[in-house]
């Protein structure tokens, strides 16, 4: 389990949800640059648990401790280590997993991997938990791509049947990004924003949960990034986005629907525009050949609705081979979309910094 | 430019559509497999141009030399490398394109990215051409992975407008197999497939193009294999599917339509069947936390229309940085999605083979 | 700067030497080891400062904590991580440093390669403290090969004009390694032994220092392995041992020497010997071809004398470009090769257990 | 067996000694550098076999074919793949050592690793004959450090008891390499040449063979470059070196003879000469902390006697688990040193051209 992402930098995470600490560790950032500790702490803030009434219980400060590779704030050219304790676990919440796994979660994959060893409390090192050292590395490269004026955003673009509107692939900017960084809740159309908080309302009121899909925009981004083949833009970006937990599948551009249309529809026509080539379409999502074009990089990722739900369920007890009911108690999100709107912004910061590099 | 795919074999592919050969180099394959060049020989024919009215006309007989790595037809431990001359080269049809990239095709991003030194003629290393290595190196794999009794078979699930069948995610299995693999048009339901290759010939008289949906199964899949975070099953299947030109999304199980499902609808319960733990449902695509849980792998790749289409497009001198009107000749598939089938079945019989090996 | 060696575990190092904290992430252990935590904190003690008189006075307890990996002691299959704060530390020592760089340390090069963001405070990456981490992977890995019946043992080969007897190729075993484990002053010769004190005694009155090299012998290593090329156990040896700090060279079974000598003479005759194919002598060091022969590997580490001498020397001041004396103060070791022995066997393990799992 | 070093550029070696071909990929060179094919033919001709009465008598040309990654002779930017045929083999010498493994040869190993799978013919990919690919890589990129300023040159410090100069640690430069890159016999003083050769003489009537030492230099290099523990100049100088058939020890700088020193002595003083920051004497090697000091890198490398000897041995019969007599026939050298000269400055130019992407 190599837990590691980047081909310039490389982003090493650590930890389980009940282990000490979690943690990250990114190699090969560059000497002499300053993080923004306060800017960090907010972007943390909108991943944390317990923001409104929706999200799981669970509260933990989150502030990372950076144990390696500063000097005085300021990268020093070594690795770069940040950890952050797990003060608020209640191990005896899990005995019961432990033989009786919870269907569509990882429980009996990593049984079938580890054993008896595999580290069940709290799911381990496939809890959702994992997501604030990617935050921290992302978080970070978040910061490093601004000072090149590169922007990164993610709205929730559907949960349930609801969806919200769709970026602008070609005009999407700061407009839409200075609204959406400091909403609680990040939508593009703030009616859509409401109707998805009843959803989700009406979905914990039934013990039920909710998928849903984060449509994310990079702007500024030049021309020329990527390789072809594996080392291309979308492979990088997949690669760190199937990262996250309960991510079932990732589209550029027009993605899926391209399937439906022609040649003549799809193509994006190269134009000549404030002096540049730029394309009047984008259906190509800014990635072309596994390069960027210099478009808005536009992808979607989508969330299975949370395993953890409150009705019993089937399942199977290990040890014994017959099947037996299970019903799941403790604090669980109906919806885990709205936190991984920053979820999907660091992971994207991370390998768009990382090719950057190349 | 690393074109390397593999954490315990590595797969490189090396050549340009009009460089002397293109070839691939496969490290880390065990000594001692037996390699049938007979059945090597027919998956690469699937791949081939030229098989029907619909596909380009460029015609060479791709038969790879195998020039290291073998002692009497059997590995030997060494890295394996097989080379496929390129014979039919015209490298006159491509003068144009230096100057006026092709809409949606990968010239701008190539040309940014390497300037003058880009080889242009025949897309170079961006052509569909690459995919002949990749053949190589997945059907190796794929024998390698049918002694295992793992079987991986895609079909033609969508090409514009006209959808076949989808697999049954629980009960998939030889007996679809077999079918597809003689099949010239590889779908599960014949009519489908009629009025497919309707679609095409339309298209081609129109001078115009589609793209489509490639749907695959993996059955025999043993559980436990694929880690968590980056080297997920997901994150590696990805990572070489985005490999393959013209992709633009990849989605596992239920995919993108489980950001409208509820967790209770979702969930796949485990049962007992045949003395093992299996689940009744296979939303997850066999895959959980990154790891196979034992249910057969599904996913579904989309590729956008072939960019190259007869009619007039709009695109720009890049060296009068102005807008002219480009007009594509030469040899095109209107739909290279039949052709893709076997490169889809051959890039996941790479990832997976390789996890096997963790 | 990646910090990392491994292929299939990856020992990475972070820290400074006044940063925080050092520590180690160890990628890729199988689930289910149990670590001997005395066991460790004893070998780890074998590197520590302040044990005899000759030593550096900065005391520190060196305790590792483990943060990630672990569910009660046992290795869980995710990565595991340990730190180990950095207590005693006087940064105001090293101002001086900033500026003037300190003949043969790497301040300078340090200095060229990340300008003013080095942390020069104890030398900052470049610190011997960073053999801590590397001590508590190496523990570990040695803890692995033992259960294997892999043993390594070092012992000091030389000391400045001194020297002691040398493993014997062949019969080299346990009834060394026991005397070797316990010591205070791991030699082989006890006379050997006395006069290096003297020696080093000697250096330090003078304010001077002194080089030395260690031998190292691993014993109980199965035949076949290691890869040809870059991959061999020679080439992995290596790589792993010049990153211990003050190494400059190192050579395999008969080393430099062989150079005199003639194939006649050099050459190992295969014998059969308990049932089992062997060579009569052992010039190659147990390993061929990159391959190991199932004969105790032998190899020897030269470390350079330790730069931080009392005497005053000629270096410059990067500020003002002109030449100025140096008087270097503080607490310094006349000689680390005694405390770099379990260094070198840790880098071994380390090396070693990385490569039985190819 | 991944055959491949590099973290910038992968060089990667692919071939057997009778297999069809043996080649190279490097991937990872910038596009749009020319290369000197005659420039590299007389760079190849240096290691090659059937210059001399002493060298082995298998002549072939040895001309490279590049068959992708150039486009009108210029790189790209995609892999560049080489291969040269192997025309002359004789597979019917090799029979006996299937069953009887030659002494300090890596048949034992080979066939512990990969059992009856290996390719044993002229030492499969253990052969002395995959430095000619090594050797192409490794004369691009003396190309590639030329035009940075860089030069790289080796001669060979000792064949049996005969002993060269030694290079000047501060002042070699271009005087010395003039010489030997046009000499037939690469050394300082001819005398002493002389009686290498004729040492190499006596060796070959008697049946018996010799070992040697080459020393290498490279001067122009910039301060700065290599990371800090296992990613050195000299960890990645080391493990390329090792992977050069025969080589047992490489040191740097004063090396082994350092630990006979003193701190006061080793020491390089800091000085301000030609208006920049150099040391007075060169003991460190050109190379501090793993970085390096912009004076020139100095390092030796010894190479054992070639195994091949005429003379009857003492092996072993692998089947009947018997001891045997063995009498090696047909072609070798009864030195490679000579020969090992180009191979040493080419495996120290991938590393250094390497390490300067960094």
């Amino acid at each position: 389990m190599s837990n590691t992402f980047g081909k310039n930098i490389k982003v090493s995470i650590f930890g389980q949800s009940h282990s000490p600490a979690v943690g990250v560790t990114v190699y090969g950032l560059p000497a002499g640059q300053t993080i923004d500790f306060d800017q960090l702490q907010a972007f943390l803030q909108r991943r944390m648990p317990g923001r409104g009434a929706f999200t799981t219980e669970r509260k933990e400060p989150d502030v990372p401790e950076f144990i390696a590779g500063l000097n005085d704030g300021v990268t020093c050219g070594t690795p770069l280590t940040a950890i952050i304790r797990n003060t608020d676990v209640r191990s005896s919440d899990y005995d019961q997993i432990k033989d009786v796994p919870r269907p569509s979660h990882a429980d009996f994959t990593a049984h079938v991997k580890y054993g008896n060893h595999h580290d069940v409390r709290g799911g381990g090192a496939f809890s959702g938990r994992l997501t604030a050292p990617l935050c921290i590395a992302g978080g970070i490269c978040l910061q490093l791509l601004k000072q090149k004026n590169i922007s990164v955003a993610a709205h929730i673009k559907q949960i349930g049947s609801e969806n919200d509107q769709s970026f602008d692939p070609v005009n999407v900017g700061e407009k839409d990004f200075g609204t959406l960084e400091k909403a609680d809740f990040p939508v593009l159309d703030k009616d859509a924003g409401t109707r998805m908080l009843e959803a989700i309302s009406t979905a914990k009121q039934a013990g039920d949960s909710l998928g849903g899909i984060v449509e994310c925009a990079v702007t500024g981004m030049p021309a020329g990034i990527g390789e072809p083949m594996f080392d291309g833009m979308e492979n990088r970006l997949a690669c760190v986005l199937f990262g996250i937990p309960a991510v079932k599948g990732v589209e550029f551009g027009s993605g899926f629907a391209s399937a439906g249309s022609k040649g003549s529809e799809h193509n994006d026509a190269f134009i000549i525009k404030d002096g540049t080539v730029q394309t009047r379409t984008n259906n190509h999502g800014g990635i072309l050949g596994g390069i960027t074009s210099g478009m808005p990089v536009i992808f979607r990722v989508v969330f299975k609705p949370v395993p953890s739900i409150a009705m019993e369920q089937d399942s199977v007890s290990l040890s014994r081979k017959e099947e037996v009911k299970l019903k799941i108690s403790g604090r669980h999100d109906p919806c885990i979309v709205p936190r991984a709107v920053p979820c999907v912004e660091a992971a994207a910061a991370i390998a768009i910094y990382d090719a950057l590099l190349d």
